[in-house]
């Protein structure tokens, strides 16, 4: 028979472990969500550091207001109020490649960079001309640079300088948040003009410096969103707007006649 | 144009807010996940004390081993690795009735016990009538007694004195827990034979007690799985077994001829 | 080791079989995909009248314009273009009680009055009175007639009456939809009113004299919708409409101060 | 107000139009569902020939037995049996690179190759002389050719010649599958041995030279593995093995230490 090795939850008659760890006496009320979080992700308990670093990334993802993924589970929620379960999925279905994943890309992107580099800057300058190189190169294969760039946020996005700040406060500004920070101060001198570094990539920075599988960066914000989009669901039953939602598409649509595709005219397929 | 009114994350250029806070001066740094989580689903800060016992719950049911969720989730992203958003959306779809609704289902039933009398009990020997009466109600009109009953922890499942003594602790422990207590105490009486509180049954009493929205008691063991679900992930990128699992089904399948339904005797669909 | 039996899909280095059947040669450009879905539910090979009304059925449930869940399936697909699966997945799981359970409801609904009836009427007058019992028993208890009344075609919905002539030709009206058919005829007796017997109901009436296993009604639908939701997508790829649609609801946000729950004054969790 | 201009499904209190069609007099009981998700998905009607080649398509990717989507989708369905609809999503997300992509990468292949080449081969030399560019090309960019290989059918895969002579006898053998065979014909010249062309790859071929649009060749596969997997949960509800499956797993888990990450030795995140 093939085994499954796991160090995740076991349990026997008498006992559950967590992470080698006894469930109910050492973990429930001593470990904070966000410690669990964490710690269920590398198997290494967090230090309170890292903990309110992590903790501050997971809050600056969690909500964004009507944003599709909150459209999305208040409108399933209406269509199909029996399952909890398939509102909240179908709005985490909503975290990929473009609202949700800014984070990873970001996080993925600095790291291709770093590893690269050896030795790695130790000062400001060092960093700046790194960023340089990797901001030109980038231009030049055509490329954007993840995290740059916000369409609400135009002067600056909040979020940017209070990660910062915390991740200094706790010792924690590591090598992909000291590149980004030098991309903020060089990306001008390429690209012409100045653009904010936005909140989603300095979380993706923030969750590679504390040391998070590169491949899982998407899955934090997803965790993030949830609890969002539990309050999405939580709102929704007191103040419900998704009806509203439905009918001011469904009120408006507009019949038009078939449109074959391939065009006839042979236009392709692209 | 209709509105949509929300409490929750709003921008300007300058600004985010969430729950009418500025973000990220006063949430980020400043509030846990599990605390924000709680503030997102009832819009109203939580005491540290709930906060404690919120905590307590989403660890006792963020992860489980190899349950179908966790396979669920380690297979889904065997198939399509390309997509963290869809292995943890599939994975949270096994959330429902059997696996992960004890928590709401109790929740649910000890609040309808508790809204149809009033005043409540002050002292145990009260709750112990109210818990008999309840209990002998259920066993007359055919149905269990949810949270009752643990298919392996037979003599006693270890989060659930756990989490009394936590809420105990936190000045939490309210009427929802107290008639589960009772439960425990007096359900042999009519059933004859004693049963453990189990812990997804417990925590359902536990988050009713903190006032969370009873629809939604489901989504916080969701969220709770979320993590448990992101360890899974992680896990499976360093020691994957999903294909060993896989394998393990497919080439122990054995071919056998159709069935056809209904049957050709006429036999019923049910 | 356990084994899994199967009578789905099985395969040898050199053959591949389906229900028993090769796939290549039998098959594939033998079998539709109505009668190949019908075949693979039923695990026989249903006639060409019953796949015809079966098609019949999905045609009626594969589109209707802008649902919450062509809405989900377009917004999910506009945040992560790169999982059509995502999409897809996210759509479907608005299929639940509300918009897509009617035709589920209804099957069930009438079956739980056949199988209690023995011997089954003959002719209309018996189906009348079997219905008029049927319609006041359920209004005494409270509750709605499943497949009766709908919010746009108020005066008939187009739909009812092209599935019963499909049925008939084929020499497929089977009990459900004559109970159903009788329903429609008696219940201004008992309701004061008429109502429409409206398209989705009739489809589960149909679905189930075709036999099919009634807990998977609502998976027909699904089948169907997943055609539609293609459709969708395919529009939407050459249509967009999803952005707008998320600012019109983004860009109407109205923020309003946090509402505390449970209220300050006590006011339950109902 | 914006406007949602579609034309897909629409209704009127006393019409329904489907793709300009009047759904009930024109549709159902006209037009089979293999028919219409084509005519949904390009707004064009197929001809009987189109429709034979896309259903034969269908019929080769509907089942293949326990797959990881069907697992995934009969557990999903042990966990949360009151969501059909979470079942067969969990089951379509499994449907990504790994194990229904290769029909959408295939396709996508082939038609990159095709719209760079003007005109394209009208023989088989000259389809051979470009196959052997393009797997030469490949090959020396280190990429593998989609639809090469398979790990069962090491010898041929029964699907390919049946759907290349389906394709003929329909007069639609076009561009795409004609590629298609002349890399069958010459990659042993650059790769040194001969692999089959698999199942999932001709269809993708197919597909493509149907005309149906390239961003949702994974589409068409999702919609026979729908078909799949409501079988998988027929057959599921007579002879359950989800349970069995899920026990296999847990009762073989073997508790392991945890180990941190990323390691103490400094060990990088990869």
């Amino acid at each position: 028979m093939p085994e499954y090795p796991t160090a995740l939850g076991a349990s026997t008659p008498d006992t559950i472990t967590l992470l080698g760890h006894d469930l109910a006496a050492d973990v429930m009320g001593e470990v904070g969500f966000g410690e669990l979080a964490f710690w269920l992700a590398t198997q290494r308990r967090p230090s309170p550091g890292e903990v309110r670093v992590f903790e501050a990334v997971l809050a600056a993802l969690a909500d964004h207001g009507f944003t599709p993924t909150a459209i999305v589970t208040r409108l399933t929620y209406l269509s199909a109020p029996d399952s909890v379960q398939g509102a909240l999925a179908a709005g985490l279905l909503g975290g990929g490649s473009r609202f949700l994943g800014v984070t990873e890309d970001c996080g993925r992107f600095l790291h291709e960079v770093i590893v690269a580099h050896d030795p790695l800057p130790a000062e400001e300058p060092g960093w700046d001309a790194l960023a340089l190189d990797t901001v030109r190169a980038r231009r030049e294969s055509g490329r954007l640079i993840p995290g740059l760039g916000h369409h609400v946020h135009k002067n600056g996005d909040p979020r940017t300088p209070r990660l910062f700040e915390i991740a200094e406060e706790e010792g924690l500004l590591g090598p992909h948040l000291s590149l980004f920070a030098a991309i903020g101060r060089v990306h001008p001198q390429v690209l012409g003009r100045t653009l904010p570094l936005n909140g989603a990539g300095v979380c993706g920075a923030a969750l590679a410096d504390l040391g998070l599988p590169l491949e899982l960066l998407r899955g934090f914000a997803l965790l993030a969103r949830t609890a969002g989009l539990i309050g999405q669901l939580a709102e929704e039953l007191r103040r419900p707007v998704a009806n509203e939602i439905f009918l001011s598409v469904d009120l408006n649509n507009r019949s038009i006649p078939p449109e074959p595709f391939p065009s006839p005219d042979g236009g392709s397929h692209d």
